[in-house]
């Protein structure tokens, strides 16, 4: 079927204008050279952008729905990890071919987590070209509030949102592996496939986190997890300057993570990658606030391990020596 | 050659801090999960998105430094589209391999246009892929300024940029069409080539419209011409309700284009494609003031024709009648 750009752009991506533009924050959306917002006063922009190619992030059979709030999921992961309220996000698409069932399906599914966030699709590009989803997000936060990769102090705790490792478990069922492939065809299986491929952004957790550093004056240090907790910790680290030690007792560990050998599900809460939890230091004194936001919003959140002085990354084994933590993520680059 | 995403990004990517931030607009820059941008007081946002694709935009043997400059170039044309300053870009970049060389090429010419109109990169996102570049660029324009599709006005006077038809002649030369071959041997071969490899995006052009917007309360219609000047002002026709005729004796014709046969100069002028000049239409009471802004933006400009009610778009051939002109553009998935 041939039909033109704009048509296709049109059709497939047409968005109710009043569900989705509750405020004054979009002054102009999809149609013209560019979007332009309004931060509130006071707010600083928040903006990030990921990029989405099949066959490395998701299967090309992937269910165009799930595939669809993927790519904005993972942008609003960022804004979550800022602490930053939504406004919006423009797609930059390049397609095979035209096919309109498929593209319904993906803008359902990219639409409808867009709506749920209050974050309108502002504008975009459609190309023809191998399978490609850019989606750059934008959002909005108090100055002084924003959360840093580079804010984390010797003594702080740190903390972890809902269940890292599942998305790993369950794309290692999908590639087929001997100790992955019974997690998805039991009792977990649904659920499993669903942090892979439909995992939430911890947007509320993110700005409830923003409003405890601005009401407390201690700018606390967050990220989200993309390529594993091991990793992305590393960048904290890295950005703060400091160390920290992860309790393995303290771990989260869901019924499906439990059922396999521990050093798989070890590997996976912390090395898996994909899991879009947050990552989160905060002083000690603010134990009770920061358990008291994620009820808000809620989130999980596990108290795993310390900050200190002394660098490096350690997992206080069970009942056994602290030992060096590999800051190894999944990288694309690696050989 | 392996190397780690993330340094391969530092290396290629980094950028003098001082030279690209001139001012506070750029609150937090790469490294975080989000980049934090402070438009000016009274100031929106102006955003916008485009993705280039191997063999489709750009030859997949183009030179790095070119395409660098391209794919940063075709964005900032849009902010110039709606008369916005740069504030800063995102770069999301699949590559096949991890080419330091080759990257480094691409980031000194993506960097340089960056530089020159004080756009630093801001974040981004790199991945293995099919070759694929989408740049996000950010802008502000005061909220009464900006340039719109949708405000052109029986009467307004219709106004092009620079040279359009040089870049599709270029293109058509380096495609060996027997009538454009010639061009690029002759002695306006370089010029051509880098208008089709080193578009100048006109954002002094649009923010003096922009000013002229403001200053007179009198909204101006623009766009930046992509798809060819037909096509496009196919846009702002539609948005704003209203029909324009072109005069043929009016439409620039570089000597490289006068070189040709008339029907190829009118289809290179007409529906030629990947421009990056801008149009617009303005009051015949601002015929002076629009001269005054472009050659204060050292920037030529053209009256090609006029707006007026009636709708549809026409040409008025030299000595002839005045006839429909298809708004046909270079539509990525036509038949």
């Amino acid at each position: 079927m041939a039909m033109g750009e704009f048509d296709l752009i049109r059709r497939c991506f047409a968005q109710p204008a009043q569900a989705l533009l509750p405020d004054s924050q979009v002054r102009l959306g999809i149609g013209d050279d560019c979007a332009l917002l309004q931060p509130s006063p006071g707010k600083v922009l928040a903006v990030s952008t990921d990029m989405l190619v099949a066959g490395r992030h998701f299967f090309p059979d992937v269910a165009p729905h799930a595939l669809g709030h993927k790519a904005l999921a993972v942008n609003l992961s960022d804004l979550a990890a800022m602490g930053a309220r939504p406004l919006g996000f423009t797609l930059a698409l390049a397609l095979p071919q035209a096919d309109e069932a498929w593209l319904g399906e993906l803008s359902a599914g990219l639409l409808a987590l867009a709506q749920a966030h209050h974050c309108p699709l502002v504008g975009g590009d459609t190309t023809r070209g191998p399978l490609n989803l850019c989606v750059t997000v934008f959002g909005e936060v108090s100055a002084g509030a924003a959360l840093r990769r580079d804010a984390a102090q010797p003594g702080d705790d740190l903390w972890v949102s809902g269940q890292p490792g599942e998305a790993r478990l369950a794309l290692e069922g999908l590639w087929d592996r001997d100790w992955a492939r019974a997690s998805l065809t039991g009792p977990h299986g649904t659920q499993l496939r669903a942090r892979l491929e439909r995992p939430e952004p911890r947007l509320a957790l993110g700005q409830t986190l923003a409003h405890l550093s601005l009401s407390t004056g201690r700018t606390l240090a967050a990220l989200d997890l993309s390529d594993g907790l091991a990793g992305d910790l590393g960048h904290i680290l890295h950005a703060s300057g400091v160390g920290a030690t992860l309790h393995e007792s303290a771990l989260p560990l869901s019924d499906a993570l439990r059922a396999l050998p521990t050093p798989y599900a070890l590997d996976c809460v912390l090395h898996g990658g994909d899991d879009y939890e947050l990552l989160w230091c905060a002083p000690p004194s603010l134990r009770d606030a920061v358990r008291a936001a994620a009820q808000d919003s809620g989130t999980a959140a596990h108290r795993i391990g310390q900050i200190h002085r002394e660098p490096g990354l350690f997992l206080q084994a069970n009942g056994g020596q602290r030992q060096p933590l590999a800051a190894r993520g999944f990288d694309h680059f690696a050989p």
